[in-house]
Order: structure tokens, then C-alpha cells, then sequence
């Protein structure tokens, strides 16, 4: 059996936005009892995540982590055309994941008590970003 | 067909634990043909990865590599309440991978003739780790 | 419903091969409706991303990062059999993907307008790489 839905996120510019809801959702409305579900992100400067959900400050030395692998406006980039944050976005979004596969157990989203998911926008403007949600069960 | 089984790793502390063995257990009593199986780790402060299985200074090499990204103790980390290497594992894992999709063919798992299946414990203290295995085949 | 299929790739050394239309041809053999292609590299010094297609700076520009993250010839790397790339090509792997699960939506890889799907070559001479590609629908 498959499921398939997409959503979109607005995001306001760089940081991450919690989407494990949006994904649980999908889950439960698929019917599936156990199984995978998998998202994707269809964007190449944004991107997701599975880390801790409680405390935000994780997510905030994250993007600490981050622009040192890759920071805005560095010299050597020559892909500049949107901005000082356009090559940086590509490479953050490489870096971390376009597609994660989750389980589905008993038709619920099986995360750790910790595990949140999250769309990472790595441009500095606010944009909408579409995410799709596949189960397989 | 849908077969899904979780298990536990008990760590000594950061490095790499290969799982490969145990994975391709669940993909033979899953009984799929062709497919795939989705190993997936229920924790923010442990990743998985495919790498090299044979020379293990490999491995040893990879935390030389995610130390430079991710050091322990940063002074500009926020995120601190379990000591020096608890957002540094955090970032780590989002470096790498909360889960991994493989290819079952014929029964079997379909690695490459170096590739082996790690479970990177990134906190210097030992933990049990859970990581499920879903095939669809 | 399972299809699976390998291709190999010649890659020229260092540097990102698009793949795209062979991972699209796959879906399209499948005859998969909605559904999931999960793009596997079976091999540890090679790996795979979906980035920006349209402009190849971008990945020039990925090379500066991940030149970066793992230098060639690292002093501190005890891992080069190979030769001063070995160990960077494995470590660059590991940063990037090696599998990535796509959607399929009414018989076609559905991915956003900029994206593409890359072999990323980590090894500085050319090599001949396997990969899979997994169709659930």
C-alpha cells in the first residue's frame, strides 16, 4: 500500500521549522499499520533533519556547526548569483539530508522519546517550501 | 510485505559499532525477494553510516574528520546540560545519518564488497542504542 | 509492487556526474504509479546528492566545502593505502549520502524544479561505480 501527500511550509528565513505534526498526520491518514515513511524536501537551499526536539538551543548551535562548514559569503564561492547565503544554502542542504526514511509502527510515526523532524531553510529570506510524505505499509 | 524488527547495540562510548550482521539477519527472516531495508537509529546523539569495513583506522580517521566539524566543549555552544560532548554529538549525527536506506536482492543484503553497516555512538559514555529495520519487499 | 535495477557510471576522477535521467528512466520502466525510487552507491569513496542542476558552479563550489571538511593527505589520517585522496574520499562520503529516497508520483520522479541527482566521485582517478535503484509503488 501506498500513501502519498504533499505539503507546503513558510518558513521565516534561516532556521528550522518543526514538521513531525504534519508528518504524524500523513501517517495516520495513510491507513498503514507498520512500514516506512519517507521525506523529501524539493528544494535544494533547505533541508531536513532528525534531532532533539526538546530543548531549541540545540538547533540554534546547529546552525553555529553549520556555518562553519559553510559560511555566507565566502570568497572562493563562485555560484553567488542570489546572494551571500545562495552557494552557503546549497552546501548546508548537501551536508545534512533531502530524504529521511522514518518507521511506521502500528500505524504511528516510530521516533526515539527525543526525535523531532525538522525542514531546515538555509536562505536568509522567508520562503515556502513543498515537502512530500511517502508510506509505504 | 512489510517486515519490521527493532534491536538494541549497547556502545562503549564514541566510536563504531557494525551492525551489518544483524541488519542482514532481519532482511533473511523478513523473507523479501528484491527490496529495500530501512535501518533507522531512535536516537539524536547516534548516526549510522555505510563506510569502508575492512581497515578499521577508517573509522578511527572519520572522528578525526566530524571532531573538526563538531568539537567537544565549544565555548559558542548553548546547549551544554550533559557536558562538553552533548551538543557536539547532537551536531555529529546530523552530519551523518539517521537512517539509511539498502537494496535486498534476492534475498539478500546488497552491499558493496567493502561496505559494512556502523552504528557511530557519538557521546563518550556507553549507551544502548535501539535501531529498527523495516524491509518492503 | 518491487523493481530493481544497477547501472554503472565511468566516472573521470574528482568531481559530480548527473544521473538523473538514468534514475527517471528506471521509474519509468517500473511502472510505478506513486511511490518511492531509493538511489543506492555501492561503493565507500563515492557518494550521492541532489542539489541545484542548472548551474555547475554550484558544485564546483561543493568541492571547496568539502575540501574543507577533508583534506587530502591530512596529516593525522592513518588511512592512506591509496594515496592522499583514500581517506578523504571515504570521510566526504560519509558527509554526503549513500542512498536517498526519491518520490514517485503518477509514474514519474517527482523532484523539485532545480533538482537534480548526482553521483559525487570522491577519488581523484576515474572509476566505474554501481548503483542501485530501488522502485516501491
Amino acid at each position: 500500500m501506498i500513501h502519498r501527500e504533499s505539503f507546503e511550509v513558510a518558513t521565516r528565513g534561516r532556521g528550522t521549522v518543526d514538521i513531525t505534526r504534519e508528518v504524524a498526520a500523513v501517517v495516520g491518514r495513510s491507513g498503514a499499520g507498520d512500514g516506512l515513511a519517507t521525506v523529501f524536501v524539493h528544494h535544494t537551499s533547505a533541508s531536513l533533519i532528525v534531532t532533539e526536539a526538546a530543548d531549541p538551543t540545540v538547533r540554534r548551535d546547529l546552525e553555529t556547526v553549520l556555518a562553519d562548514a559553510a559560511a555566507d559569503g565566502d570568497p572562493r564561492f563562485a555560484h553567488d548569483a542570489e546572494g551571500p547565503d545562495d552557494m552557503s544554502a546549497h552546501a548546508r542542504s548537501v551536508l545534512t539530508q533531502t530524504s529521511i526514511g522514518l518507521p511506521v509502527s502500528a500505524g504511528r510515526l516510530d521516533l526515539g522519546t527525543w526525535q523531532g523532524v525538522f525542514l531546515w531553510e538555509h536562505r536568509t529570506a522567508p520562503h515556502r517550501r513543498r515537502i512530500s510524505v511517502t508510506v509505504v505499509g
